[in-house]
């Protein structure tokens, strides 16, 4: 009896030991809102191009508020470009409200050469060009997205934009 | 014999399930460009941070090559900017010798305002200010950098930087 008591102990010990190893590596990298079982999730950039055409139409339609789904809605998401750092969400609407005031001054917009590059289990890179086809004149210029993935899905934590005369 | 045999190899194929395991998860979420055990590693924004600092002194000792030290020297890294986008090392290297020619056009460099953002195991985004105090006239602005590690350390792999008049 003690033999097989010993044996059995030494098994679970064995299993325990190794279960922990299947699970402590997984859970070793996972940052400041990362979930576990994030970073064992595939990648999806599809998902991240069908939220740049949704936003794409929204603008297109005069929607600027369909337009900002695209972002973090967080104190924390970012707006850079040459009026230097909008930070939060509010700041960041309003900015695009105070700039975009109408359909004339919106124009129509139009995204190209994206480019994607996967950062992480729940983080991908954005880059790409964007033209604004407005009668006072057109407008366009290079943009640079920092784009997470969160429970509701991907959203644009970090946008800096430059208009390229 | 047949009995302690038929143990031994209950005993192989379960620790060979268990190490397997191990190895599987963390595994499975690798991406095209990560190594394997990459996702194990720590996160490390000091080493990204120390890169900025050797940047800003590298600048302000007038050697632009030791700056450049802090890119990828890959054809795929980029820089974006109201000159719109310059793609592969030797084009930002031409680039930069090309708008500071001389020591009175570098100035001298000043990062501030920096922010961290861990965007996986192997990627940081820097969210910056710079400043450059020149006789001919103070320029400054916004950036935004996207770390990436690689083995020899972590290095910019995309830039865009704005000046803010």
């Amino acid at each position: 009896m003690t033999r097989i008591r010993y044996r059995f102990w030494l098994l679970v010990a064995g299993f325990a030991l190794c279960a922990g190893g299947t699970i402590w590596p997984a859970k070793s990298h996972l940052e400041a809102g990362e979930r576990p079982g994030d970073e064992l999730r595939d990648g999806d950039p599809e998902a991240v191009a069908k939220i740049l055409t949704s936003q794409q139409d929204a603008w297109n339609r005069g929607d600027i508020e369909a337009f900002l789904e695209g972002y973090w809605h967080s104190p924390d998401v970012s707006f850079s470009g040459s009026s230097g750092m909008t930070r939060g969400f509010q700041a960041v609407r309003e900015r695009y409200h105070k700039n975009y005031a109408d359909r004339a001054a919106m124009g129509e917009l139009d995204f190209s050469q994206l480019e994607f590059r996967r950062l992480g289990p729940n983080a991908e890179l954005v880059l790409g060009h964007w033209h604004l086809k407005r009668e006072k004149g057109d407008v366009g210029g290079v943009f640079t997205l920092v784009f997470e993935r969160f429970p509701d899905g991907w959203r644009i934590v970090h946008d800096h934009t430059s208009a390229v005369p």
